[in-house]
């Protein structure tokens, strides 16, 4: 296996992500009438959403003198390009010149498809055929039974290292000591599973005591043992979604027993050595407690800072280092899941790119657990 | 003609400017006892002007350690390292060695030859002798006659990205739509001349209103039809020289019918994608206004400001293109001043710069309509 | 001996500097129980003093997925990686994986020999046995007798153009003239001497006056000629020690009349174009009076502050240089010490390092004048 496999972080600031892809491009409520530029996997794109409410995703670049289509105008669902006015529509085509009547045939700029599914914009930056199914359609984000929440977190780090990170969870009792607080992380998930592409983990604690953003909201309090089972999936090299499901065995009289959270990492490339994440956090419990929601999400965004922190030094590492062919990384059990999607990724990244084409890896993937 | 003229934007990010060539080194006034050290073309230079009044242009490198003589002291017309006190004349000769009385015989730095033309120090940065004439004199930058104002304005961008603006003025129409106000450019110059090494655009306006900058400062107000005729001549890839002349075509009894602005627009390449320019109007009306002259620049300023603005993201999109040889530039009638001034890049650029030495690039070029 | 020491400033831009050899890691009162990164030769490094009071210095990139040590905590002597906890010891040697019982063979990060010599500590970065002795014991770094003072002055610069800086004090009276105000350095050093591969000069000046810095402080006076001896020791590329001793030839009656001023240069690769300097200075008088102190400290910063200042330029000017290979340099007979130094470090860089195994090189060297 190691010889299929990217071969260690080095890889870390290359361009090591698939086009023929569906890429998250942001949130659905960044997108409106007025255009936003975001780099994408490298390019430079404009999004923004079109009269009719459609999300339009066109490159940046005007074909005319290359000026940032982002800086002009929307119309309807076309945009006018600021420099000289020539007008685009959703798919590309040059509509008018402002300075003539003819328009020459090859003006044209590429458009991407797009697919809204909440809580995102997905995005195809490949020249194939998007595939028809999206890496994770995310049930519960518009699910009023769940008190949901997000943001976006540029890092200066290769998207990779921040999957990887998602895939093993023993560093939660290090890097998240004093933050997450979540207990029981010190052994290998006991389920790896791959599947259809995707890579899954699951690990199940008993007799564990709550962290403490699970103990309160949850009302059953910091010193009772309970069941957690704890579950990831890496649906593609853009998102990762997680579970943490608990269950009090002995539930006052009328109480309710089980609770879930889910958590979304999606993460965009843009560059080898910057990305864009983007989490999504989901709790079924404390609906309408609002400062449970403050609480939570402070500890949340604490959590990730100290993870951008930590990527962001180890990609300046990777990103200076000076012996890439003597490069070491030693591998353990606990990195199962995460060695596994390298080699889901290292068959998306070879040529014809045939890992992406098998029918298995388009099949639509709703995030649950792997014993689900 | 397509084969022969740079390809596309993607030549903005590499050395495409010849050496062999006079280029602004800056306006006069900036050049005083106190030396600067200025990039021209990627090289380090130091000017200053000596205590006999003529402008001084050293590599800013001392021959010694290279330290930059522009941190040092002029003497006379000499200038002295600030490391250990090389003196060095107006020539680059090394002419005292604090240390020891002999001078080594290769201790020299390059001079480079300047001219003075107001309202610019021009320089020739190629080993090549020198060509007898500017690519331009202003002949009314000194004249009392016409009301003046300029500014230095670096962009990062290739200087040939705002060479290419100020040929296609139909940008008014979207970039400058509400500060510059100009109307009319709707359609490609009527006129189109190359001469001597140069291009020239025309284009004449009947049954037109003026904008607000013209308006109240000539006198005949935003509802009156005029005439107006705008030009503007690429008298090198150093310099821009346009103007518009404007006609009352029913002055009042004793009143003026013609009114006229003027535009230098001068770049100097810092690096491939960084440029200084140099901007110098002036018009022949409200000579004596203070507050015109204030409205007016304010209003030039917030016009070079939007130009600024967009040709760096250009620069940005065309330095992180992933994409090269893919990139497509899409050309209309308009851009026929644009694509006739690359190919006048494209042959001084060539092996041996044949065309630049040709007799009828070097004859004197005051600027003027092409129909003069 | 031109063609075979360093060429020219073009060589300032490069990774001119040995592995095999020692380098000053920092001040030892620097390195404390809190980890701190440090790039030294290209290299991130994590130095910490463990409980037992030893430094340790590892490379900072964990093993495992490479996180930099540096953010984790240290336990006794070892550290623990903030990532997933594996723990190293001061061997680099992996002793415990959280998650599993067993230790990954390879599970080692590089450890590097450090040496503790007040004021500095010293870490040898090559792969090679390290040299039994230090470059350079400053004697009296500890030295009741001796007031001291030292800082670490980051300058964004090849690290030989420090030493060459200092290596050439011809430019006292250019770039210090106002600060150091230090006379008499017209004429190169009457004395260059190599020894067991270092570079030393010595000069000697009678009937001078002293600076301000040294007529308050030895009670001199400015206006008393005195005899003045300006010695220094290129002892490797990591080090340069220097002297300053005045005898005053007619103290009064039981007054003193010999006084001496030490001074370390001590300089590290952060990468080609970045160099870590610690200075350290001392004199043997004066030792109890704080106003004299600061006032010697700010003028040494102020000093040090015009290098830096200065050589970043330099810097600057030879990393953007577009003519490498034409790059011209011209020395003087000042520049002996210099080019000596240049030749000593040219041997060392040689494939085998040849003149590193040299025993001459290996011996103890502790500073002192070449006449001594
Ligand atoms: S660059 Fe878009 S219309 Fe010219
Ligand atoms: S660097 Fe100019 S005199 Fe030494
Ligand atoms: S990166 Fe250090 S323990 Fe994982």
């Amino acid at each position: 296996m190691t010889a299929q496999h990217e071969p260690n972080c080095a890889a870390r600031a290359t361009r090591n992500y698939p086009e023929e892809a569906w890429w998250v491009a942001g949130f659905s409520e960044e997108i409106s009438g007025t255009p936003i530029r975001r780099m994408l996997l490298d390019h430079a794109v404009v999004l923004y959403r079109g009269a009719s409410g459609r999300v339009v995703a066109l490159e940046d670049r005007c074909v005319h003198r290359w000026a940032p289509l982002s800086m002009g105008r929307p119309a309807g669902d076309d945009i006018v390009c600021p420099y000289h006015g020539f007008r685009f529509g959703p798919d590309g085509q040059c509509v008018h010149v402002p300075t003539q009547r003819d328009i020459p045939g090859k003006a044209k700029v590429r458009a991407f498809e797009v697919r809204e599914s909440a809580p995102f914009v997905w995005i195809w930056m490949g020249r194939g055929e998007p595939a028809e199914a999206l890496p994770a359609t995310i049930d519960w984000a518009e699910d009023p039974r769940w008190l949901t929440m997000g943001a976006a977190l540029p890092v200066d780090c290769n998207y990779m290292l921040i999957q990887e990170n998602v895939l093993d969870l023993t560093h939660f009792g290090y890097l998240h000591a004093t933050t997450f607080q979540q207990p029981g992380w010190t052994a290998p998930p006991s389920e790896v599973r791959t599947d259809a592409g995707r890579v899954g983990y699951r690990q199940h604690f008993t007799g564990i005591r709550l962290a403490p953003f699970q103990a309160g909201p949850t009302g059953i309090g910091p010193d009772k043992d309970v069941e957690r089972t704890d579950w990831g999936w890496f649906m593609s090299p853009a998102i990762h979604v997680a579970g943490i499901d608990i269950v009090d065995p002995s539930p006052g009289a009328g109480r309710r027993a089980a609770f879930s959270s889910r958590i979304v990492h999606a993460t965009t490339p843009i560059s080898p050595t910057r990305s864009h994440y983007w989490w999504f956090f989901a709790q079924d419990y404390a609906l309408d407690d609002a400062q449970v929601a403050r609480d939570v999400r402070a500890i949340v965004d604490a959590t990730f800072e100290e993870d951008k922190r930590l990527l962001e030094v180890i990609q300046e590492t990777i990103s200076t280092d000076v012996r890439r062919d003597q490069a070491v990384e030693v591998s353990v059990k606990a990195d199962q899941p995460g060695l596994k999607a390298r080699l889901m990724l290292h068959k998306m990244l070879r040529p014809a790119a045939q890992a992406l084409s098998s029918p298995d890896m388009q099949q639509p993937a709703a995030a649950r657990s792997p014993r689900e």
